[in-house]
């Protein structure tokens, strides 16, 4: 797509070369091929050392544009932006694709879905109602449960296990916000990935990321009803106990423990072998290794212990 | 139905005309052809402003009745009105309804289950393993992803998405009790109606009503794991984050956002423009419009903050 | 299957005779013709009088095994115990079983998937794109929603009702740990028994038992995003409002009545006619019935409504 093609759809001007354009990316991680935005002041760095040849800004950026780019310049950046994804969204089916590949000693069930691109390896299973979408990847060895919907381009490891009911790469909740109250949707255009010998519970939904990918790392368990929002990146041999939610773009590092119904902020960055206990809920990152954390607002098990037994004085 | 059929069904006498009725409604809300009931000496007005003609009624109630009415004197009005809900209870699948019309331009997957009697616009998508239930009608431009479920007599508006996964139109909870401690269904004969532009993300569940309507309004948009329970109405341009639940009969008003894992008790009213931080549990209703609040109890987000501040150093 | 092959499995010698084993249990309750497994000195007595002939040990136990037993000496008892289980698991399709038997006046839509070895009752229904695995039992008149999934050997009884999109008898969410950080998955070999009068709300998920079996009694509800761990053992009765979870092994006395986002930690045993109101987190056992409580951690419910009385004080 040409970047003229942007500015049509935006209803706005352009300034610079008429660019070609692959996808869209967030500005430190945007690519020449890629359409970048900036909406803030705060990023006039990440603009300037940005990669991106085309740019969606706001006037008070333009100074700190890098030299040849192309530009538009919004009233509302992120409305823009909103606006703009939906030209990259991909179609759901496209039978033009060839018919899927299917491994040695795989069992498809005839009455699986499974659309045109898709790759599965050997000795894979693959139950009734499930769903595989366009050009999804499929590990050996990988079983998968009953009613999954496996959106489409997410990537699955080999020797995972994916329980009924739940979904990988559904769209991330992201939207812009008009000045009259409307929520305009920012097209998910990334994916999920799932490395090898992941276990996810029946009833989980891992959210496609907007840009990029969500990643599951390799040997990490899933409970039920685990909610990863679009572009976290859960490190390797974690567990996550049933009813957990992670907000958008968290990290963890390898081998975090999560009881039951705990709860992420977004943005959050874990340090390895960290354990929260059931219903923590974290909204600070954690920068220190080994910790183990209770409370809402969330702190030191050992404090937080100290604290029920006081506000049990309190009643007394 | 006829009157003397509920009385019949009930075990019970019927007294005055044998009226035909058509279905049930709450008393503030029943027609001419719906049957009502009263369970307690506090809907007495309620009770003689009806428009019903046919009632179930504790025996304290009598001399409340309009003039003119049928009724059936019931020990338990609770459990008798459990039990003739289940009268009026509609089957799942109905052969003889005619086959479903799909407009111009639309895809529906051959493994998708449709019912008959029915409608969808132009160019909606639905994907494999979703079933639409029957008589549903869905508008122009609808999504309906894999594995989704809509359940019969539901609407859904245009430029609607809803995500694997979801449930759309299961019975909401409702039960009467016997003395005994068992638990009698009260079928739940309403709808769920979904308006124009609304998102819906991946494993959600919005209750059918017991009578009348669940409504999710104009614009507004739910992340994943969302719990609506029955009669809820929620309303335009709203915004649901993640594991977020809802009790049964509560309303909100416009452009609300509800940040994840919060929880809202049975029959509330929520003023428009009220925003609740994560996992907010609301057990009042909000009359002002605008209000910012956090906690469990909910309080002031404000005075939230304060107060946590306060228990810190009670650890001090 | 014999000892010897389990040993060969394990990589390690075995001691005594070549019994034949056909599954495996927890030491209390294992039968002679089963495995069993002991990690810890506090099972010294239970291994003493356990009825099975064959063990998986630590050294230290050696001494306590009744006469006559095979045993297997391991490093990590733990681990030797997951890598057995794998052992016992079933496979997911068996075609070599006879078809579905189905009872008179029952209705299976022609899109939904039934496994062989299958026993459903009269008067049955089961819609579009359930999935009812292999040797799977339904009683009569129970009515299975669209996309629901009922795992292998599950066992559903009569006048039941499960709503779209639940998950019976999904993996329990059980794992032995590696020095390493590695979780070796337990595979879990029990099923799900969900009694007569019981309905189950959408998007539920019910898992399968290690061994034996996860059950759920007799005219017990579920609400919607009910989360019932494996093993669980969930009273007559009792009533579950949305978003609550259970851990593993915890057992409900009859009519207990559980609000909105309850949670319950693993083996806790919890007496009759307890009342828990929204969001109580219960990490102790209930030896008295007919309480009330409310609160994490968990109190008396007046005792909770004083305590958030004197905490709105402080911030005075």
């Amino acid at each position: 797509m040409f970047f003229s093609e942007v500015a049509s759809h935006l209803r706005l001007a352009f300034i610079g070369k008429d660019v070609e354009i692959d996808s869209m990316n967030e500005l430190s991680l945007s690519l020449p091929s890629q359409l970048a935005f900036a909406l803030h002041k705060k990023y006039s760095l990440e603009l300037k050392s940005s990669k991106a040849k085309a740019f969606l800004i706001t006037s008070s950026l333009i100074e700190h544009l890098p030299h040849d780019s192309s530009y538009i310049v919004c009233d509302d950046v992120s409305l823009s932006m909103a606006e703009a994804t939906k030209l990259f969204s991909k179609k759901l089916v496209e039978p033009q694709l060839s018919f899927a590949i299917v491994g040695k000693e795989s069992y498809v069930d005839a009455m699986a879905k499974i659309e045109n691109g898709v790759t599965i390896g050997s000795n894979v299973t693959i139950m009734a109602s499930a769903y595989i979408g366009t050009n999804v990847k499929i590990g050996d060895n990988t079983l998968i449960y009953p009613n999954v919907t496996i959106y489409r381009d997410s990537v699955v490891g080999s020797n995972c296990i994916i329980h009924a009911g739940s979904v990988i790469g559904a769209d991330g909740f992201g939207f812009s916000h008009t000045k009259t109250g409307e929520h305009i949707k920012v097209f998910q255009n990334g994916n999920v990935i799932i490395e090898d010998d992941v276990e996810i519970g029946a009833n989980c939904a891992i959210d496609r990321a907007i840009f990029n990918s969500t990643i599951i790392r390799r040997g990490t368990k899933l409970d039920n009803f685990i909610h990863i929002a679009h572009n976290c990146d859960i490190g390797e041999h974690s567990l996550f106990v049933a009813q957990t939610g992670v907000g958008g773009s968290t990290k963890f590092g390898h081998n975090c423990v999560v009881s039951g119904q705990s709860a992420f902020s977004d943005n959050l960055s874990i340090a390895p072998f960290s354990t929260f206990t059931a219903r923590s809920g974290v909204t600070k990152s954690i920068t220190q290794s080994g910790g183990v954390y209770s409370g809402f607002p969330l702190m030191n098990h050992k404090e937080w212990k100290r604290l029920q037994a006081k506000i049990k004085k309190l009643n007394e």
